[in-house]
């Protein structure tokens, strides 16, 4: 294992203080709860919503806090959930008027995290809703997971999210946002390289010189098989007829189309995927809309990539489409 | 190898195709010079600004080119110089009544493609100026260099010399800002892992499980030594040390500090490493003015970084802050 950490036991904190030294205007950082959150939360007037899943997915959750996204990340160490008290002292401090959407992705861990954190923040009189991701089309159940895994598409439902809360909406209607964009989302993905975690030092898998795993989870859980390697176009097929027959999208549909990299997985190769993928939308009469290319929800350093589809009507594309501003930026 | 692609001869051209089905609006692509350029170019009253490397370095070129930024570029093959034509039919389709802006990467190929082509675009009266970018400090000649190589710090050249052929200067001036840029832009890269060409197929380099390449070229060339794999506090003072004596920076200096991914590295730990080089900097009295941290110039799937430093005076500031647009985006 080659990583660019010290102490593997720091490899989250010495992260989390680098994103806050990077942007010492707009975001805050508490040790105490792997928290990072907006400089100006909690904003009375504007729901809260705060996430924090395993690290080890960046740029979600901590990369992306900010105006129109989310207002805090309080997340455990990599690909561990947070504990129970991360997200209820952060939904407390950051809690305003409005009350906080907790933004959840379906993971056994990170569910009974963020429940039981609600329980006791409704015994406080903390307004709070949970709204749920799991947009992975791979597998029914898995292996930290009843249900479906929440992974890349949980981007689309901070971002509609966000933008709504930005815009000042009661909780009920940012949560009703989040449900409507998590249910028509749809992601699959593919691996070409196991990953370590920091503190394990081992690789979670392995794949041989000429294997992929479809339909990887993105703490390296298993998919649907492992495969020979394939050609770009090949797999672009495999990843669309297993989102698109999902929801299923349909001739006609106007949609995003996200080409995610998994970490270790060169931009250029993510749009090779982006390309193909376009064209054979295209193809099928289904328009595609916007693009987002890059990563927005990585496994450490595996080499692979997801698809994802969103279906957008003129509500979600509004909300797509206005201001919001991260951590990762590129200029 | 295992790569998101079809046949490795079209590795390049399928990236671009990619690149412009994604920005429909705002690029276009000729295939013939590998070209992508803005939609709306050329812009009479404005500089345009080319350039093109080998690709295998994205997003820069064919990623970085819109308002503010470049106006286009033409890459050659993976790790191959552009072929002079390519250079030549490019400046000639964006040339506008301002003239244009050539800026060369120091490599013995790119340099022979777009001096060759230079000659032939004055000879035919079409107005254009070079500038070159060479920013590496690890060694002063290389594998296919005399004198440094230019690598991420090239990102700064196209961010002020683009705002300033936004603003509608002149060509001498769009060049000295580039120059000046240049004159104040240090960089060193550590690699963890080598990079295959899609074409070649084989590892460039390979490096043991416990090394690290110091001083690594963006096309695999050997840096200053092959040493053990270190923490990240020694890499970052190793790379400091070599940047910050080279200018030198001193005490009150302002910087632009940037860590570059190479293309394997997740941003997880680049922000590791920029969180200790943003503090190192500050015990030594240099002032950290703003933070640029992701993949602005890689080597395909290489694991490794660079830090790069640049010092900042008012005019480069404004410049920095000015808006631009480009390919890589967020949202």
């Amino acid at each position: 294992m080659k990583k660019f950490m010290n102490d593997p036991k720091n490899f989250v904190p010495e992260m989390l203080d680098g994103i806050v030294r990077a942007n010492p205007d707009t975001l805050r950082y508490v040790p105490d709860y792997n928290l990072i959150h907006r400089a100006d939360a909690p904003n009375n007037g504007k729901v809260s919503i705060i996430q924090g899943s395993g690290s080890g997915h960046e740029p979600a959750h901590v990369m992306t806090v900010g105006p129109g996204m989310l207002t805090g990340a309080c997340p455990g160490d990599v690909f561990a959930a947070p504990p129970m008290d991360y997200v209820y002292e952060s939904a407390k401090l950051l809690n305003s008027d409005k009350g906080v959407l907790l933004l959840v992705n379906n993971y056994t861990g990170d569910r009974m995290a963020w429940e039981m954190a609600k329980e006791m923040l409704d015994a406080e009189g903390v307004k709070t809703e949970i709204a749920y991701v799991n947009d992975d089309v791979a597998v029914q159940d898995s292996t930290y997971t009843v249900g479906r895994r929440g992974v890349a598409g949980n981007f689309f439902v901070m971002k509609t999210a966000g933008a709504l809360a930005e815009a000042g909406a009661e909780l009920e209607d940012v949560k009703a946002i989040a449900e409507k964009t998590n249910s028509l989302v749809r992601t699959m993905g593919i691996a070409l390289s196991g990953t370590t975690p920091p503190a394990k030092g081992e690789p979670i898998f392995t794949l041989a010189d000429d294997e992929m795993e479809v339909g990887v989870g993105i703490h390296g859980e298993p998919g649907r098989r492992r495969d020979k390697m394939a050609s770009a176009d090949d797999i672009v097929d495999e990843l669309l007829n297993a989102v698109v027959s999902d929801l299923p999208f349909e001739e006609g549909d106007e949609v995003a189309l996200m080409i995610n990299g998994l970490g270790g997985t060169p931009i250029s190769e993510q749009y090779i995927l982006y390309g193909i993928a376009h064209r054979k939308l295209e193809e099928k009469g289904i328009k595609v809309w916007r693009s987002y290319v890059g990563e927005y929800c990585t496994s450490l350093e595996m080499a692979g990539a997801s698809l994802t589809l969103l279906k957008v009507d003129d509500e979600l594309k509004d909300l797509l489409l206005a201001p919001a501003e991260i951590a990762i930026r590129t200029f």
